[in-house]
């Protein structure tokens, strides 16, 4: 079969494409026309990851909704909660991959890959959860959001109860609940923007190819 | 046939059912032992429109929360855009509708009600906003705000396009799916809680029954 | 931000639109060019309840179908059952809320509202009954029906047992489910005439708003 | 690799089956208990084909939802239309094979295949008319039936105009509308009954093999 | 209602359809032009069954292609295995359906009725197998099928183990999902092909009718 | 509220789960057990790659399941086509994320990436092919392919026309459905045996974090 051994010459990979980095459809604000203390949290948080994510900026062209949905983010995944800011992320990385979300994916991927010290199950939550390589706290939490993302969603008290069969509490199912869902809303939002996820984000947390 | 029409007694309908008006299933402080912002704003409530809503219990079991999630509320559908009142409440209605939500539907079904001044059309939007009778500015809303609470939702510049040709802006899209989206995020939080719509929510806003 | 809570004004809700009371696209005969045993039949009704509810007007248009459908619908709804007539109007609301059907949801939602005495209850089927007060029977009335509307259906000699076991017959399986599809059937042909409620039906079976 | 290709012995094909020719799960009258009626259809149809469909056995065992089902499904497949029988038939065959319906593809495609006089298009559409050898106004037809089919139908103007390209009348619509839904409702209730296929049928209306 | 028993003249049943026998939308070779080893394959079925079916000639446009599909078709179909022919065939009839395949339904409905010698259960399956008569080993299988067919597949130890109980090895289970899967890709590429069924096989392994 | 702000102690991530790196649930063999030509391609792959992917230990397990595999993939993913090797890796990450196969999006993630010579793009395709920055060529392949892949797939006349406004050709159209259907099949077959990606296919064809 010689002739179907010859190479063909094909055009580059994906030739003409452009990566779109733009933190939004509706185009964002330079950080001098911000407002002062949205500003001043943008520079914060390039000193601290060497870039301003691109959340900041898409939400920044309207400061009212920024202030409120950084508040309201903060909250759930900063604030007090039985659950550890690495089980909060792989909420949000289950939920957005369900919801198809590039930016929330990209972005709170990284997040968990660097909170969870463990980029492979970080990767493996990505692509799928269900295969993933859990411990049975975290399937619980994962299956729980999972079952919150859902279209008509209500809890049934034997939910509840499997929770708590994990060590489990009813505010911890709250925040589970409130997390899945919010990222819910936050994917929706990206996906009206078209929001870009930074280009550093695809890197950030993984150890150095070692071959 | 006369065995036939023979009637036959009946249990009467749904014997042995209680009306379930607890706020949360995982309860809710009294006013008493509320943070006093947050007793104010219930006490303000009941002084205005008669009683507290549930949704102020239910979420005053966590005073952060109660906060950002009321704080964000407000700004979304009391705050300055280009959607009036009224047409907020239609998202929300025809949103939780298709969640299945029967909180939102309830208390949002009574606020259209209220604010939109025409009862039948608010039942309509409860039932199906597609077959309501919609002017065509109100249907591409509702059209939008449904197409924004489809799992995997990522616009189209053809869909901002389209409500373009309403006389919708970029601000408008985005406050139709920021609304949209935060009350997914809110149907699935009275999922989680079992919220149970206050009595008083289903006759008001209507008119008196004149036969 | 004294700017954004400068109240705007905006157009009066669903400015344009025309509430539609047509009984079908199709049009309808008038009662007077209607044979006999229909016109007396929607007198009769008319008598009862001070209006000719639609489904007669748009059905009339072709008297023998209209003949074979109140025939079966009478059997159905009104006939012989270990149903109560209440029960049968349950299942009606929950599979054309199911099924989006805004005639049916509005005109049997007003005759649940009455026969069933509860009308917070009729207004939960309305929107959800998963999620409404509901006692066990007619709750396991309710799932029966609600499979039954699945396309696909077939049962299961499990779901028969289960329906036994809170004291449902043969014949009332028989009966849920006859209810469950011919309203599927009469949804759907609803659907094609888009046939518009009566503007009475909206406030059937209502309480007076008493504050 | 012998060992590969060394014949094993299996079981014969679906050993310990048995083939369940019940009309109903519930049970079915000898014909000697039937009502007057109803005994002389069903000693006229086994006349005429053979043997009584399992149908009429099934429905026999409530004798007023025999006569309302019958007179219904005479009224739309052998009553006055736009439609010839054979067109109704495939309409039949059609939307039970999206319902998975056993009884109905069996007994209906062997009517498709004797009045449409065309057995390999008949098997087609009871597989999928989708890609079935259809002329265009065929075509339009089994393409609305499909729609009505689905949960949530409501007509566009759209859709009729569609038709009425194809020179089907509103009344065809009418017709086509209500033998899909009307199977919708047939099919739920062979499913209820686990009503199954006389063996007669799988051969009815085929050409005998000729190889 | 003697006008309505007027019979109508209505045009014959599809009339102006043509029945499609060609092999693929991509057309096929000649014999003459085929190489030597499809060709003969061609020759050797035909010799055998009276036709060459149109897989084989839909694919001989691309040898390697053929060879590559052949061989994996074999191995799977008449290799080796725990499984009976009839029951891989089975497996092939009821994915098939459930991906709406015409070829594949159609041709392995024909090897079904041949390798099982029971043509009403094969037709049974070709509809539904849920509802056919099937021994408990055989529904084991098929159900194992179809969940093998649904996108996202991931099979369960609690599955495997159900399978076991059934006397079903490892083995057993790979032949089961490699049947089903491989079926999954070749009813896409019969969709991608518009492949038609051979007109033999609608008749090919049914009794004669006997009336 | 300062106890809110008090930091809890939380278990470590996924504390007690353990990466599973088998290759699959069915077992695989040494290759000192495996037939000489199977073993000669693992030492191969090994030697050029630095690992035996868990992909070839699982098949190697049924040596002719293996062979038929391995040749058909091989033809599909490095034969003679009018796509590039790179295109065809992105149709199998894009399919393989749509069916949520953990093993191919990791492997296969990895090809794209050393093989499209974009990382970031290839991180794209794998959460949500429609978002990502693809030129108009690799949109219409990638879109083909997506619909290649839903369960019910016949190829309309109208799709292969716009694949042909793209430059792709019949038997380009050929490639894609063969190359997304097959994986369908392939991604079935990992999520049978719960194949394990290798842990190097994380990071292999990363740039090195440089942050």
């Amino acid at each position: 079969m010689p002739a179907a051994s010859t190479p063909r010459t094909h055009p580059p990979f994906n030739e003409g494409a452009v990566q779109n980095t733009e933190a939004s459809r509706f185009g964002a604000p330079a950080l001098a026309e911000m407002p002062d203390d949205i500003r001043t949290l943008c520079e914060e948080t390039r000193a601290k990851i060497g870039f301003v994510p691109n959340v900041f900026l898409a939400y920044a062209k309207r400061p009212e909704h920024f202030r409120a949905f950084m508040q309201y983010h903060d909250l759930l995944m900063k604030g007090p909660s039985g659950l550890s800011r690495a089980e909060r992320e792989a909420i949000v990385v289950a939920v957005s991959a369900a919801n198809d979300c590039l930016y929330c994916v990209t972005a709170h991927g990284a997040a968990l890959r660097i909170l969870g010290k463990d980029a492979a199950v970080a990767d493996q939550i990505a692509i799928n959860w269900r295969t993933a390589d859990l411990a049975p706290r975290l399937r619980a939490i994962l299956s729980f959001a999972a079952r919150v993302n859902e279209p008509g969603f209500a809890a049934t008290d034997r939910e509840l109860a499997e929770l708590k069969s994990f060590g489990l509490s009813d505010d911890d199912a709250w925040d589970i609940a409130a997390v899945a869902a919010f990222f819910g809303f936050s994917n929706r939002m990206a996906g009206l923007m078209d929001m870009r996820p930074n280009p550093q984000f695809y890197a950030l947390g993984r150890p150095a190819e070692d071959r």
